[in-house]
């Protein structure tokens, strides 16, 4: 039996492309409209992976993931980096000059904007929930006045042409996806962990927490603060350190975040994913502070 | 000549409620459809303040005015705390029974969800751009199986009638509204201050910098990461200590950054605004960490 993977969106859009990229082309995609139908999923076993987006590089963390993973409690078993590159998508034979609409998510029309207002300056933008979906849509109206903005592959599955290519505005867009399960598993090359921290609220605690980490060399890739709910101006961080989460170091440092008081929560411990760095920025790329 | 405070939403809303509290009842509000339009009345110079929504406890930052924030270099002059308390609004003599619709923006219709779920659940979502807006509609449109949620004040403004009140699922539900001026100001009562830290890439960067505010007693009470645009994976650090610029502490704390070779940029020093606590946390809500 193909593992079912739940995806947010469809065939053809860039989550499928990184569930193919980290689980192989051989799975059974489960589309989902939405993040939180996506967890929903893989909680009620119709699914048994989850694959979703966590962060981007130009827009930043996406919260609704952050605080669903806390609520399920879904063990990380991975990571996946995908460069994000736009194509505007019609009907074969289609001239741009024709266009007259263009349909994407809302996320990919704003990275688009550049070229949108030079290019298609003539052309009213529609917003979509999905970008492959508007592919779809492009197709079954099969009006060569409307195109859409999506991945190659979404062109491709549906056997349409690409109009324009690599039309971001900013070439530095890539995704980070997680991928899920319901149970904890011990990787063998895991060299990451993510965890959630709540300190105690004295003044000092996270500069104490992070030197738990530092003290032991073990770098810090990301750190976001995320508000508890009910307690208003209290905050927890998700922390993603490169360790693996039983290595010597790390449980030593967890020790020690246990006698500072600082409620701890391991999300999962995985291989790092593979980045695709831009030309300058290559071997530095995962690392920033602890 | 009265100030003009450009603020995202019209009078009525949580916005020029804010406004209200900070400038006093005398002023002239520049209502603005985004938080984008608002900087740009702002800078363009139909506005002397801006006054907007930064963080909502439940909601966690608003990372478009982080972002603009950093574009536009504005200054913080101040902040001031909000309770959101929504209200159920409609025409004077409507029954809640007769209700068909009910209009709001879409973040006052999530956080009513459990009130919509069990209350009204005959009754159809309508998601407008600004809650005190769809207030005025309700009034226009005179027709009651429609009504809005929203604040008091929108209510008393638009003389309708309040069907029931509190009716957010969360009663923690807070905003942190900051203040900006195009040019800095000097406070002699400031004792907050708003900077932004890119660290260099040294693993444990982010740990030394907490340390130079650590060191010298000074408390953290807030820290964001955003991403930096073009450097895939690497963050900037949105942070608030509870200490004035020019404070012998911060001086020294500042000159140490700069040794480490971390970037820093202030947004502003003002003074820190009073919260207004539930019942059990009361003096300690402004600490968490340093």
């Amino acid at each position: 039996m193909k593992q079912r993977i739940a995806i947010q969106g469809h065939e053809g859009s860039y989550h499928s492309i990184a569930a193919n990229r980290f689980f192989g082309e051989d799975i059974e995609l489960v589309p989902c409209d939405t993040f939180a139908e996506a967890f929903l999923e893989l909680d009620n076993g119709r699914a048994d992976f989850a694959l979703l987006a966590i962060e981007n590089s130009l827009y930043g963390s996406i919260n609704q993931v952050y605080d669903l993973l806390l609520k399920y409690r879904f063990w990380i078993c991975g990571e996946v980096y995908l460069r994000v590159e736009h194509c505007l998508i019609g009907l074969p034979g289609t001239s741009i000059k024709q266009l007259k609409e263009v349909h994407s998510q809302a996320e990919a029309l704003a990275q688009c904007e550049t070229y949108l207002e030079t290019e298609l300056a003539h052309v009213d933008r529609v917003e979509h929930h999905d970008t492959a979906a508007s592919v779809t849509d492009i197709k079954r109206w099969n009006d060569p006045t409307k195109a859409a903005i999506a991945s190659e592959a979404a062109a491709k599955l549906h056997g349409l042409e690409i109009l324009a290519q690599g039309i971001e505005t900013n070439k530095a867009n890539y995704t980070r996806f997680v991928a899920l399960t319901r149970t904890p598993t011990e990787a063998t090359d895991s060299d990451k962990t993510s965890l959630v921290l709540i300190t105690d609220h004295q003044p000092g605690a996270l500069y104490r927490a992070l030197g738990s980490f530092a003290d032991r060399n073990i770098s810090l890739s990301k750190l976001q603060s995320r508000p508890i709910i009910g307690e208003a101006w209290h905050y927890m961080f998700y922390v993603d350190v490169l360790a693996d989460q039983s290595s010597p170091a790390m449980t030593t440092a967890l020790r020690e975040l246990e006698q500072q008081k600082c409620d701890v929560t391991v999300l999962g411990s995985y291989r790092a994913g593979e980045q695709t760095p831009l030309s300058q920025q290559a071997a530095a790329t995962n690392h920033l502070s602890a």
